[in-house]
């Protein structure tokens, strides 16, 4: 059948099957399959008619993954049994604190794939409505850690780098690795996919080169080159963050304590003991205040600490996107403008990697304290950013050239002004409408930026879709949107 | 295809079809199916195989219900319209309070089926966790009657009666309009569906005479008798409370304003002037404490004053179940033994209905104040509730004889002693296990109340399934869940 339910197992059976009738099971009821030893817990459909013979089951894509099967081979259907740790959420809808214990158990359930999607956002909606406690996070992060893969490293130094997000084109990972690996430090970065943004950063690395290394591929490629940049939920680091991630896509929401385990679960498997947190601040960025980002990092800092992982904060400017693409592939041209010293390459982006890249540095030891802009920027400027980036890629399975959209039309200035201000969030929306992540070649790449003059009738932007469909849908968002960017006279 | 997937609509198309690959659409989209001016929201599941011809489109029973085509018919698939009202919903997962606006906006999204079941957690969770104030229970109440329909009625006085629920087998509601109806009150009952419970009233009425009347068919059966037992959704009175109900069936949660807002957007709809709530208070029941009971009391008096409507509540028994029967056709055996006078009658349902009855008798104006409990327990003494309940029965279609379950099993008590605990909550588990109320037969017959003594072997309850696996499923559950019934040497 190839029944793709974007990583939702999910099995169709005929309603009047005799599995059905003996085990009592309706449509939307949660069946476990089994065959050989390996389960998957998939939610029901019936159907009424001979698509399907009396004893046939058929499976979404992920539940043939799951059980590792073929077409034909014999499986078992019962009912899920009952998810114990659903208690617990129900307790914390209703705003009782999670112990240690219940979120080991709601992690657990959770990564081995026992809760539906409903089931999933509830549990999220009850932690951003009422917001974790300090030990709620630290528990979630434990949880989170336990019940994923571990990386271990020989360097008694072992850096990373994240940025809390909010900020379209914000692309310095890349760039931040390559320096970073170049001066000999050891950088295992793993990145995650798009969570409410048009292009994470493995998003955006997968349209330059492989991203979905298993473990020991991961390991080679650090033990050669130093660093990688590679998709985290290939690796099952935070296996449970995986699935958190697909809900809150579609809920776009992102909540501290969540965003918080999630990062630091990562970077605790993947072994990092010192790591940068680059938090932009701005009105439409995702932390619009000093204050906020002041208290993102205390509880930050206070959790990573009870793990023994040492943090720098680095507040940046989230006025405006940085660079000009926005979408995956749109993003990796401009990484590769900045890797190339090109002529026109986005100044903005090359200064955000080499402020990051320069943190982490000297936390490494690479470049004594104050030194460490520069070190980043001599390493661009030399070509060996360059050089280890390509050879970082080349490891990964090889450097590829990101798409081109099919179809890209300007959105023109409607009068002569200044470009007084950039709504970060409806940027992100135009690009997500216009096809990005899920189509890589889409998204919006952006032609002003803050105090420029521009004409009536000069390109803004130009939106980049891989079908006319969604052109027409981000060009029907961006007539009705107001401002996505201000001009005044 | 004939696919049921319990409410849900779904549109089923090959991934590599002309639309899909137009439209930019990928599995788990939104998209918007339209024919002939009618239109369904749908998620779109994609396959990769030739199931589906490429210019074919499956679709589960709701969609194909709610565009009312047939088989072949030609329809236009797009990306559903962005949800403007998601916004709130967002709004209020970080805490906002909500607007009169934003209910309305929300209240008219879910009716229309432009949630998805992600999303109608998310919003069900929230006002859970960061409680409904009586401000946004009153604006929820008003958005929920405003989508629906409205019933007029011709007498001044309309009574109506609710319980709050918590109490498996209180299955008070038919014989209460019996007995209203019989003294001349006009009383057009319509029922929910069980939420979390083993049955609703309209599931039992259902084992006895046809509940799904239109709304012209529930005002002949009123003029007629005056009173009637109908399921609510199908006369649409809050068809949004229909959708939130799904949801929150799967989440195993009922909140306090969506309680309050569920039960008087009918009541209002249904053109009610005074209601009769009953509140069970007992340690296992949803209402824990006199005082928790009194502040429910208050903020649904607060909320049905502010629509012109009389409410009172009566605090009533809740340390056990009420009757013999849990499950739609159990509980519907023991409504019959009370109206037929059985010699072997569960007393403490006749005694529990009369109560209530007596209470929407004085409220009525059918007996003096004082009185009403003595006109209700005549009312069955003398044969005129039975009478007046068959003749409802026949209004709406003919009275019925409810079902057997094929596979009945005892629980027999472990040792001697007396019943000193029944624990509602894993009786209900226990009985929805077996199957209600989905399995109308299904369910669990108590055998024992509360002080009486037992001798070991004895039959505590009887287990009803309709199929083995049901069966097993809620033996397993009481194998393991602890005491459902504590015995003391």
């Amino acid at each position: 059948m190839h029944l793709h339910a974007q990583h939702q197992p999910i099995a169709v059976m005929r309603a009047d099957c005799h599995v059905c009738r003996a085990e009592g099971l309706s449509s939307r009821s949660q069946v476990l399959i089994t065959s050989d030893g390996r389960a998957v817990q998939a939610m029901l459909y019936q159907i009424d008619s001979d698509l399907l013979a009396l004893d046939e089951v058929a499976l979404s894509e992920d539940a043939w993954d799951a059980l590792g099967i073929r077409d034909g081979d014999g499986v078992r259907v019962s009912h899920a049994p009952v998810v114990e740790s659903l208690a617990g959420v129900r307790q914390r809808i209703y705003g009782r604190r999670l112990s240690a214990a219940d979120l080991s158990a709601i992690v657990r359930d959770v990564a081995h794939g026992r809760y539906t999607d409903v089931q999933l956002a509830a549990f999220l909606t009850a932690t951003a409505t009422l917001p974790m406690s300090i030990d709620e996070t630290i528990f979630l992060t434990r949880a989170m850690v336990d019940v994923g893969d571990r990386m271990q490293w020989r360097a008694p130094i072992v850096v990373d780098k994240h940025c809390v997000g909010g900020l379209p084109g914000n692309r310095t990972t890349p760039l931040v690795v390559a320096i970073a690996a170049a001066n000999g430090l050891v950088m295992p970065k793993t990145s995650s996919r798009a969570i409410t943004s048009p292009a994470g950063t493995a998003d955006t690395m997968e349209t330059l080169a492989p991203v979905e290394l298993s473990l020991a591929q991961l390991q080679k490629v650090v033990e050669t080159e130093g660093g990688c940049i590679a998709w985290g939920g290939a690796v099952r680091l935070s296996p449970a963050d995986d699935v958190f991630v697909r809900v809150e896509r579609e809920l776009d929401i992102d909540t501290e304590g969540q965003l918080i385990a999630s990062v630091l679960s990562k970077k605790i498997a993947a072994g990092a003991t010192h790591v940068v947190i680059d938090i932009p601040i701005g009105p439409t960025a995702k932390i619009r205040s000093r204050e906020a980002a002041e208290r993102l990092a205390a509880h930050l800092g206070q959790t990573a600490a009870h793990f023994g992982l040492t943090l720098h904060c680095l507040y940046t400017d989230g006025s405006q996107p940085v660079g000009r693409g926005i979408g995956p592939a749109l993003e990796a041209r401009d990484v590769l403008a900045v890797l190339r010293n090109d002529a026109d390459q986005p100044r903005d982006l090359r200064e955000r990697a080499a402020m990051v890249a320069g943190a982490v540095l000297e936390m490494g030891g690479a470049a004594q304290p104050g030194l460490g802009v520069a070190l980043a920027s001599q390493t661009l400027d030399s070509g060996r950013a360059w050089e280890k980036f390509q050879r970082i890629c080349a490891a990964q399975g090889g450097l590829r050239e990101p798409p081109r959209a099919a179809h890209v039309q300007p959105l023109l200035a409607l009068q002569a002004g200044r470009v007084t201000h950039i709504d970060n969030r409806k940027l992100s929306r135009l690009a997500k409408l216009a096809g990005a992540p899920e189509r890589a070649a889409a998204g919006v790449s952006l032609q002003v930026r803050l105090g420029d003059e521009v004409a009536r009738g000069q390109p803004l932007l130009f939106l980049h879709a891989e079908s006319p469909g969604e052109l027409a849908y981000a060009l029907e968002y961006a007539r009705h949107a107001g401002d996505i960017l201000s001009i005044e006279a």
